[in-house]
């Protein structure tokens, strides 16, 4: 059974998208992972097929209904189904690549994005749904959050990158930033490749890599140090 | 002049993609903004159009090479265009609704997608690219990040959101989560609308608002509240 993922929305057209596309849409074609969307109108009410209603206590915009979407997840994944159940969103916990890797040796996933002004709380509670953030800014709505989820579970999925994933080196694996990256020409617009790249002494080299990932790291983002051991382990 | 977005990438056609849907597309049809595409292949070297190259020092993966992705760049944004250059990165400074809306208020953004292990550290250097996370994951490729980008900024243009926009209670404005919301039915599965909701007393429902973000916001996000008053105000 390849990663099953199944994604709730008002715009299945959005998907799979830029997934279907490079090594991902390659994967999709070749079964290693699937990927359906139910879209959530089919459930709406009435002859308009009614998805949303004004926020209760008053306010802007509009708010995706509980019985809808209830029953948009429920034939999404029936009561039974092991994938995790996350509706993006930027009151969830943020979205780290130690979660992405747990996802990657799940079953599959299945994600309900929102739309308008948010979803009412309780098919959030009813159906046990894991908000989760993709980061600190606001979105026109979980759909693109969920294409960003997929692709970063997707390219660790066996088979899916092949020989152009190089794991050790990757950022955030030991919580580093990655160390910055040369090719040819060795000489561009005055500008040179450090030397010590040339030097041909894989220790050195190492070393040299590390102690700049342990330097940009320091600079940009100290809070990544400072992370508990858990979440550096992912 | 409206908001104009050029994305230099492997990958043109996975653009507008979602962002030609739903209000980002509307907006992208009326010419609210504007999208062009610059394909790095085209500025590639030889007959098989190379664009990248095995790590100086050696290595997994491929690297982009400075001087390829620099023409690419330069024919994207020549020089004395006033838009940021940014480079989608992990390594950058993480992406904040802040950063967002002072883009928004900008001329454009130019984005630059780095695929493989990464682009020649002498590129970022000599183009000044400022490196942008949107968050701790890895992706298969700056794209996902830049839709995830524009999809923010696009939202905050003039005329995109109409009436769909209610920046009071937004997430992040105030650095607090936002608040939980209920709609109709008053019932559903045994689950009520808190009753204060239905008062029609709108101070007290202001408030119990803003207690509840600020409990969300101190139970999975306390780091939030820890936010520098620069980044807080936005």
């Amino acid at each position: 059974m390849s990663f099953h993922a199944s994604v709730v929305t008002l715009y299945p057209e959005m998907f799979p998208g830029p997934l279907g596309m490079s090594l991902a849409g390659r994967a999709l074609s070749r079964d290693d992972w699937r990927l359906e969307t139910v879209h959530i109108r089919e459930f709406g009410l009435g002859r308009h097929r009614m998805v949303d209603d004004t926020p209760s206590g008053g306010g802007a915009g509009m708010v995706l209904r509980a019985d809808v979407l209830a029953q948009a997840i429920d034939a999404a994944a029936p009561a039974g189904d092991p994938r995790p159940r996350l509706l993006m969103s930027p009151r969830g916990r943020p979205l780290h690549q130690s979660r992405v890797r747990e996802l990657a040796a799940g079953p599959g996933v299945v994600i309900v994005c929102g739309r308008f002004e948010g979803v009412d709380e309780r098919v959030i509670e009813a159906r046990g749904l894991e908000e989760v953030s993709i980061g600190d800014y606001v979105l026109s709505g979980g759909e693109i959050a969920a294409l960003t989820l997929l692709d970063a579970v997707v390219r660790l999925l066996p088979g899916v990158m092949g020989n152009e994933i190089s794991g050790e080196t990757e950022s955030f694996e030991g919580n580093l930033l990655e160390h910055p990256h040369y090719t040819r020409p060795v000489s561009w617009e005055g500008r040179e490749i450090p030397p010590i790249l040339a030097s041909g002494d894989h220790g050195r080299i190492a070393k040299w890599r590390h102690a700049e990932a342990e330097r940009l790291t320091r600079e940009r983002r100290p809070d990544l140090l400072e992370r508990p051991a858990a979440e550096r382990e992912g």
